[in-house]
C-alpha cells in the first residue's frame, strides 16, 4: 500500500467559500452558519483532481486536511475561527465518509492569536473520536507571519500536547497563509515555519515531558537536511540533546520536489522517520518543463533512490506512516 | 590567494560592550560617546582568534564587518542605532589600518524599525569612500522577528540600492540578533531572513531596476538550494523571472558546515555565482566530534569536490568575491 501522508482539500466547492466571505460580513456576531455543498460537488471536486491522480501516480491512500493557507487563523476572533475550522473539519468528514478506502481525515484546529491552545482539545477530540481522523495540523504562528505567539516549549501549548498523547493522535506542523507582506506564503512563510518550529522544538523539554508525542515536520523540514551542520553545531554549544538523537524524535514527509532534496532529506533524517507524502495538489501544482512532469509527482524520486532497499521503500510508502499515526487503521 | 568573504568581529574586546551599555542609560538623550580600545587591545582580540586561523587555514583575507547578531537594529531610535553603528564602523576601520593586507572592511548600516533606508545612504557612503570599505551588510528585518517592515521589492529601499549601485559596492544580506522568543538567533532567524529575503527579490522587480546591483546571500542561501524545486514551481506560476534565471543575478557564499551541503549548493548555484566564506568566529565555533575539526573549518569541503576544477576553485576561492565586490582590489 502507497500512503501520501499531506494532502489538503484545495479545491473544495465554491459553497465553503461562500460561508467563508459570510464570515467578514458577520464579524460583529459570528454565527455557526451552514455548508451548502451536495455530495455530487463534493465528488466533483475530487475525482478530476485529487483521485485522478491518486490513481494515475498508484497511491492508495492520502491522509486528508482542510486547505492549509485558508485556515487563515489570523483572521477575526475565536469564536469566527471556531466556526470555520468545525466547517471545515466536518467537510472532511464528508469526503472521508464517501471515499472511505481513500482517504482518512486529519483536523485543523481552532488556533487564534493570543488564544491558549487548550482551546483546540475540544475539537481535536470530535475529530478523533466521532470522526475517526488520525491527527491534525498545528499552526506555529497562529498570527499568521507576525510571530506573537509564544514558541512550542512553551506550557501554554502543553494541554493539546497532553491530549493528542492521550488520544494516539498526531500532529503535522502546518503553518497557514500569511498576512505579512514580508512574506509569500507557500515560498517563505510555509519553510520558515517549518524549520522555526524544529528549533523551537529542540531548543525545549516538549520530548522530554511528552516522549510519546509524534509531529511531523512536512515539506521535508524546511532547511533542516541542508543546514543539518549548523543545527549540529548549535546542539553541542547549547547543549541540548545532540542533533543526531534529537532528529529521531520527529518525522519528516518528503514533500520535496527534486532527486537532490529527496537523497539528501532521506540520508540525513535516515529511513525509519521518513513518510511519504506529495501535497498535491498544493503550492507546486505546475509542470517541470525539464522533465514534462508535474513537481508533486515525486514519488518518482524515492522510486530512483538507488541506495534504497524495497523494505526501505515500504517502509517510507506504508509502514512509517502507520507508527507515526497510529490511528491509521486503514487496509486494502 | 584565499579570500574569505564573511567573517564579523565577534571577539570584539570590551571597550566597544561598555560603549553599548551606556546607551541602555542615556536612550533618553543619545550622545555619540567615545569607544576606549587601543590598539593593542586590537591585535590581541584578532591575533589568537580569526588571524591565528587564518594562517592556520591558508586563508589570506577575510572581509570583516561588525557583529551581526551585535547590530541590534531593534534597540532604541534611529540615533541610538547611528550612534552604534558608526562606532563599529569605525573600529572595523582599525582592524584594516592594522592589518591591510589581511582584512577589508564591511559595514553595518544604521537601520531602525519604521526608518526609511535612505537614511543608510550616508553612512555606506562614509564607509566606502572614506575608509575603503567594499560594502555592507543589510538587515531585511530591523525589527528583530517582528517582520514589521516593507520587504525588500518596496521602493522604500530604491535610494539604498541607487546608492550601492553608484558607489559599485555590494550588500550582504544578514539579520541581527531577534528580539522574539519565537526565534533563535543563529539557529533559525538568520535562516529564515535569508531565504526570506531571496523570495522577497524573486517577486520584486528589483534586479530589473538596478541591474547591475550585487547582493550576496549568507549561510549558503538558507534552505534555496534544497528547497530550489519549490522555488522554481513558484516562479512558473508567478509567472516572475525563471528561478534559474534569477539566481544568477546573486551571489551564495559558502558558509554551511557538510559535504553534502556544500555539493548541493555549488551544484544547484553554479559555480560562477559562488563566494567562500567561512563566517568564523561564528554561530557554528566548535568542534566536529565526528570529524575531530572546527565546523567552520569549511574549506575542506569545497577542496573535497571531485567534480571541481582547479579554474573553478580560483573562482570561488578568489575571483567571484572580485566579481561580487569589485571595489575589492588587495593583492598579495
Amino acid at each position: 500500500m502507497i500512503i501520501d501522508a499531506h494532502g489538503h482539500y484545495t479545491t473544495v466547492p465554491a459553497g465553503l467559500r461562500v460561508f467563508r466571505a459570510l464570515q467578514i460580513s458577520q464579524m460583529g456576531k459570528p454565527v455557526k452558519g451552514t455548508v451548502n455543498i451536495s455530495d455530487d460537488e463534493i465528488r466533483a471536486s475530487l475525482e478530476k483532481g485529487q483521485l485522478r491522480l491518486l490513481d494515475e501516480r498508484g497511491i492508495d491512500v492520502m491522509l486528508f486536511s482542510p486547505m492549509a493557507s485558508a485556515m487563515g487563523h489570523h483572521f477575526g476572533n475565536a469564536l469566527i475561527s471556531r466556526y470555520w475550522t468545525e466547517a471545515n473539519n466536518e467537510l472532511i468528514h464528508r469526503v472521508c465518509g464517501l471515499y472511505p478506502d481513500r482517504f482518512v481525515g486529519v483536523c485543523s484546529l481552532p488556533q487564534s492569536p493570543g488564544v491558549s491552545p487548550r482551546e483546540c482539545v475540544e475539537e481535536l477530540e470530535r475529530c478523533v473520536n466521532d470522526f475517526g481522523f488520525v491527527g491534525c495540523n498545528l499552526n506555529p504562528d497562529p498570527s499568521g507571519g507576525y510571530w506573537t505567539g509564544p514558541p512550542l516549549g512553551d506550557e501554554s501549548w502543553y494541554p493539546l500536547y497532553e491530549k493528542l498523547e492521550a488520544l494516539d493522535a498526531t500532529a503535522m506542523i502546518h503553518a497557514s497563509a500569511t498576512c505579512n507582506p514580508a512574506f509569500h506564503t507557500t515560498g517563505s512563510h510555509y519553510l520558515n515555519v517549518d524549520a522555526t518550529a524544529f528549533l523551537q522544538l529542540m531548543e525545549s523539554r516538549v520530548f522530554q515531558d511528552f516522549p510519546r508525542l509524534r509531529i511531523i515536520l512536512p515539506h521535508g523540514g524546511g532547511n533542516v537536511p541542508y543546514q543539518a551542520a549548523r543545527y549540529r553545531a548549535l546542539g553541542i554549544l547549547n547543549k541540548w540533546e545532540p542533533f543526531d538523537q534529537f532528529i529521531k524524535r520527529l518525522y519528516f514527509d518528503t514533500t520535496v520536489y527534486s532527486q537532490d532534496a529527496m537523497e539528501l532529506l532521506i540520508e540525513l533524517v535516515g529511513v525509519e522517520n521518513i513518510v511519504y507524502a506529495s501535497e498535491m495538489l498544493g503550492g507546486v501544482n505546475t509542470t517541470d518543463p525539464a522533465t514534462g512532469r508535474s513537481f508533486d509527482d515525486n514519488k518518482r524520486f524515492v522510486d530512483a533512490i538507488s541506495w534504497l532497499t524495497e523494505q526501505d521503500r515500504k517502509k517510507i510508502f506504508e509502514e512509517n506512516a502507520r507508527k507515526a499515526y497510529p490511528r491509521l487503521t486503514i487496509s486494502v
